[in-house]
């Protein structure tokens, strides 16, 4: 199934981007989307966003005490001042368990067409309900999360803002949905690569456009294409070539064990490549460091070809173009514990 | 010597409290001070705080590449979330290692007369150095940390503009005294207690007057005095009897480690106690989770009192008038790392 969409993508991809050569934000654009203000507001299902959510999920996000060492919280593995993600190369969790691949970055994670390097979790709602239970990370329970989140005040006033309808507002349903409204705000607008699929031609400098220009017609923009220049689709990793056992190790087999599907082993959802530069290392098990090694490894692996060290300098440059507006987060004050607060484990 | 300061501190501090003794207010402006904004520049030594420094220093406190592993900033145990110190009951470190004693809140930390539980570091800088090289806390070393510093050139830019006059802007003392500014502003004015002090007689309700009057009565004051209601000076930990060694082992001596006088032995700086009420659990051990049972403890083994539940609960009360404006702190967007920035570990 990913070949017939690796296939058609590929073609409407490469066919225009060669046919119009001259026009590259026509092209770009053709490919490409910038990020405004409504396109979050689109692509969040079942889950309407409102103010009191996304203050409620704000503290959760930064909540240790939703681990159950409680100090673990989101932003320990995807850290907002860090392009949304930890330091790598995999997360260490609860009882410093190194965990088995790269943590996806939470900016623009909304984009997305499903979350996790396998898109195991239709959205963020549902990737939100992983990592807090995973053993190797937050290693909690959905009851011991409710009993902590219960014996707040503070928290069981903001589930109810947040959750009015809801007759039982807190759970650990409502902490995923209000962790989602809040991701939903972690967008990076105003790249300089927005601007330019905008109209302003200048806002790349020559050497970027040539960047930009290779993406395009290498064959990059196939998997990488549209709103988060990436993410929105699964594609083997390994077309022209297996990369090493160190950068793919056939133990994981990626998104063949979420379709029990043999032709989906080692298929991955493609990287979204916004603020890419912002936080290496790359691939799912984070061991490639600079963004040279991973075009260069992308173009023999995928591709099979071998760019030269100044058209990988460009494709660099370019993907410097879409670094946005970082969040500017408030950090939040939490709700206080109380002699019913389990205690930390 | 610290019982000659303990005699004189409880022998001034009682003798007017008992002469007039209806006079509330007086007397708790005898024995405490409000926080105001004049407060923090008269108690930074050889460090001038400036926007520059105070900004770098958010950076640095939030920084986790500041640790070997990455993943641990000051942050982690000084969560200005809660009350800025971690959930306990002592910290998690590197590769899950336990520290020996409760995290010290970093909120209003800049009043203490000396930083640690045992005063062995005189100011901020000199504490900030500290758990950045603790093995079991960050486990990094200077040289290491000036080497992360130096790869990114957004962070040797900000400690320049922070150390215009420093030859050598980038080093381990300046990241001490940035962080040192920036906790310089970690205060938590606007307590109810600072507005009884400075004159609004109905910012505390009559059970709260009751709690301040025993407090300053019974004694607790002459330990937990001044601006941060405590940590103004050394006392014995046990006068009138030994806590259990489960609150108090006999291994950690206290003190007497840091003036190699046996006479200090489980002697310790007094906690300071503003916003005492959102940071559970309490006592160098992180044993004890309630404020009842604190104060409790405190009754019966440093002044050999057994106080009855309505004056237990009218402390309590008092204590929580000691919660002031939380910090709120933008989180901080941090310099991307370069491929000459030092791996995790």
């Amino acid at each position: 199934m990913y070949l017939t969409r690796f296939a058609a993508l590929a073609a409407t991809l490469l066919a225009p981007a060669m046919a119009v050569a001259g026009d590259l934000r026509a092209d770009a654009n053709a490919v490409f989307k910038p990020i405004d203000a409504a396109s979050v507001a689109s692509v969040v299902k079942n889950n309407e966003i409102t103010p009191a959510k996304i203050d409620l999920g704000s503290k959760l996000f930064f909540d240790p005490r939703l681990s159950k060492s409680q100090i673990i919280s989101c932003n320990s593995c995807h850290n907002l001042g860090t392009g949304g993600v930890d330091a790598g190369p995999t997360s260490i969790g609860h009882g410093w368990a190194k965990g088995p691949r790269r943590a996806p970055t939470v900016l623009n994670a909304v984009f997305n067409v499903a979350q996790f390097w396998d898109g195991r979790a239709v959205d963020l709602k549902a990737q939100a309900k992983g990592p807090v239970q995973a053993d190797v990370e937050m290693n909690n329970t959905p009851a011991q999360v409710e009993k902590m989140l219960n014996s707040m005040p503070a928290y069981v006033a903001e589930f109810k803002a947040a959750f009015p309808a809801d007759p039982k507002p807190v759970s650990f349903d409502n902490m995923a949905k209000a962790i989602e409204a809040f991701e939903a705000t972690l967008t990076t607008p105003n790249a300089p690569f927005d601007k330019f699929l905008k109209g302003d031609v200048n806002a790349l400098n020559d050497v970027e456009k040539k960047g930009l220009r290779l993406f395009i017609d290498k064959g990059c923009a196939a998997c990488h294409g549209g709103v988060n220049i990436g993410g929105n689709g699964y594609f083997p990793f390994g077309v022209a070539q297996k990369p090493g056992v160190e950068i793919m190790p056939v133990a994981d087999k990626g998104r063949s064990k979420v379709t029990n599907d043999a032709a989906d082993d080692f298929v991955f959802r493609s990287a979204p490549l916004r603020n890419v530069a912002l936080r290496a290392p790359y691939f799912h098990t984070g061991t490639v460091w600079t963004l040279e090694e991973a075009v260069d490894l992308m173009a023999k692996d995928q591709l099979g070809e071998n760019f030269s060290d100044p058209d990988i300098k460009a494709i660099v440059a370019f993907l410097g173009t879409l670094n946005g507006d970082q969040p500017k987060a408030v950090y939040p004050v939490l709700p206080p514990r109380t002699k019913d607060t389990p205690l930390p484990q």
